[in-house]
């Protein structure tokens, strides 16, 4: 790299990808690079080699000689950010300049811009008009959701700019519509990569990685795991010349995780819980409500959060205080002052009470402490009571203790996994 | 910046700090870089030039390559990543190298980390002792909260290098316990940036920047804008010598906007809807139920997200199902006949019955159509009608109609605001 950088002249040194993303906004912080990361995503899978990304902000000099840099080491650069209509939008003028290219209008593309915009909006025409000038050589994209279009332009030989404005949705519409074949067509050397992932819940990442130490070794296809709050990802990518042959790659691998980890998997790719669990009762014919005291409405919440999710969901009641879990769940001053609300016997009659009331094949309940206040020696924050009750009037309960380190709203996901995950593993056992 | 890259020996070119990222994981899109955003946000608030941030893999030559390139231009280097023990982390050696400087173990580092691991985790020593190799004049920052400590080094004069893990929670702590004061004091020129933010509520980003366009314009302090879904954010950032200097800045800002805009803002910095309605209802001694529809859990758990939300919020029925509208909520057969679920008439009702049923001083009910699917001519897909009943039985009706463009979370998390911010006005308005 060093060597290229001394001798910039030397072409032979280009190779690679590099994303550069542009925004003063970046540098203060005020966002996160979202796009980035999604242009890698989609690198990845145009198997493309990628070794660096850069961020710079609206500077017309730093972005310029930034540029110039990239020129003599990679030979295709993404850039994300400064197309629009406000005077710090610097990007197509500043990588032109440096280059010591000018800029012309395209008319047309002042012609498509009126067409897009209000009246209203067309008052300030000047600032917008800036969007229509582009190096002559320089192929536009065209930008379905915005006024911003970007280019395709080849300054020098063997190094190509594809530019896109930095709001997440236009850069993704350009992307799909014109850079993804583009850049397939020119830049990819006939192997693309394939992703199948594996979604675990009620295992831990460091347990699965220890059973699948040899797996994680493997080259084609690899295997890498990752961890959210309470879910484990095992992403199987295989390198290919076409999806088809990729698939044949992943499937072995697939398959001996499959026998190895069965239940603890419960679904791949864009699955989650709640939409296997909705999947599973539509099925089923089966409804489900709940009752809810210590999540408070966030594990309902993860149901409806699925569109058709009304197909078997009725209702729930969140009697977060112990009067509504007397008047609304049954629930007697008697139980409440033996056991206490955070405990197995008033997690069941919850369970119990709220199916019979709400009518429905399945009741899930829940009570517990999540925290930060609210804990005792006997009962500590992260103390939870789960109760499911089923059509055959067959009760499931289970404790957990969550560490105490956990904060509130981490014992209040991990809980609604926990539920539905429970739940699942339920259906599973007596599926016919 | 090319000047001084073609003369590596010419310090005087040294200016700024830099951040580099280094990850495979990040190349490959798997994860987005919030560990970038955050230590740009760390860097404003010590007024410290930042003008570029780098992406790089878990590549060792790449790593010292860059590294190298970095020491030619910035005399601050803040890493992040590849401190672990897996053999794909590699920063301290990889940097120690680009300078020809080799690692040394630190026996007392050692001894933590044996102490803060179980006997179990230990057994594969030999890795993890890879953490406590560090060059000879490094100085060690200490990780609190895991067994991969950073370091502060100055490799050639003039050149500083910050290493942090790649998980955030430690990379906070470390730079809260150590470097931040490091950096204050070695590498600040006098100045802070101090920051108040302003949010918003019922109101546009559009709206407010039209309004506001001369404060736009400030030097110092600075303003800017920001929206969330539902939310807008004002930044108000001085520069000064202390604190209570940039507080005096913000100042005037800050009552001009109050003024302005007054009702619009609903707090300021940590504050959201949620915790400002809670502080609100616990000072007049009021409780609050929800009975939920089209928002299935959301409304209820954004206020039981809250710390101390069990002292005013009493619960909630989410009444998904027209029958548990019915059986829970009184709503009769007629009225859903005659207006449909999702109707003025029936969100009533139900915000009415909900007060009563459960006993509180006030009660929000909220129907609507979250869609993609159940949306009609008459009754579209962003339709949504919100009722607040509070104590002396006033009622408050709300219609609103979100832009068809809005996906089911959009319209459910739009929803919440529009409900907790309602009931926010109703309090403002009367309060003594």
């Amino acid at each position: 790299m060093k060597a290229s950088l001394n001798h910039p002249s030397n072409n032979s040194y280009r190779n690679g990808v590099e994303i550069l993303s542009i925004g003063t906004e970046l540098l203060l912080g005020n966002i996160v690079n979202t796009n980035a990361q999604w242009i890698s995503q989609q690198l990845s899978l145009l198997g493309l080699n990628h070794f660096r990304q850069s961020t710079v902000g609206d500077n017309s000099e730093r972005i310029g000689s930034l540029v110039q840099e990239i020129s003599t080491r990679s030979n295709l650069l993404i850039t994300t950010g400064g197309l629009g209509p406000t005077p710090d939008d610097l990007t197509t003028e500043a990588i032109a300049k440096s280059f010591n290219f000018s800029l012309y209008e395209r008319k047309y593309l002042w012609e498509q811009i009126k067409q897009k915009l209000s009246n209203s909006k067309l008052k300030d025409s000047s600032s917008l008009r800036k969007q229509c000038f582009f190096p002559k050589d320089a192929q536009i994209i065209n930008n379905p959701r915005g006024t911003a279009p970007g280019m395709i332009w080849e300054p020098i030989k063997g190094f190509t700019i594809l530019t896109f404005p930095g709001v997440p949705s236009e850069l993704k519409e350009m992307w799909k519509e014109t850079a993804f074949e583009f850049i397939q067509n020119k830049f990819s050397n006939g192997f693309v990569f394939f992703s199948n992932t594996l979604k675990f819940s009620g295992i831990g990442e460091s347990t699965i990685s220890e059973k699948i130490d040899n797996l994680l070794k493997l080259r084609n296809p690899t295997v890498a795991p990752y961890a959210n709050l309470g879910e484990v990802k095992l992403r199987i990518t295989a390198k290919a010349k076409n999806a088809s042959e990729a698939k044949n790659i992943i499937k072995p691998v697939k398959e001996k995780l499959t026998e190895e980890f069965s239940k603890f998997i419960f679904g791949e790719n864009d699955d989650n819980l709640p939409s296997v669990l909705i999947k599973e009762l539509k099925k089923r014919k089966e409804t489900l409500v709940f009752a809810e005291s210590c999540t408070g409405g966030l594990l309902s919440s993860s149901i409806t959060s699925i569109s058709g999710s009304s197909k078997v969901f009725k209702g729930s009641i969140i009697a977060y205080s112990n009067a509504l879990k007397k008047s609304l769940l049954n629930i007697s001053e008697d139980q409440l002052k033996r056991y206490g609300a955070v405990s197995e016997e008033v997690a069941e009659a919850m369970s119990i009470n709220a199916k019979e009331k709400m009518s429905a094949d399945w009741a899930i309940s829940i009570s517990g402490i999540a925290g930060p206040n609210g804990g005792s020696q006997e009962k500590p924050v992260g103390l939870v009571y789960i109760s499911i009750a089923g059509p055959t009037n067959h009760i499931t309960n289970i404790k957990k203790i969550f560490n105490s380190t956990r904060n509130r709203m981490e014992i209040q996901t991990l809980s609604v996994n926990v539920c539905l995950n429970s739940l699942r593993l339920i259906l599973l056992s007596n599926s016919t």
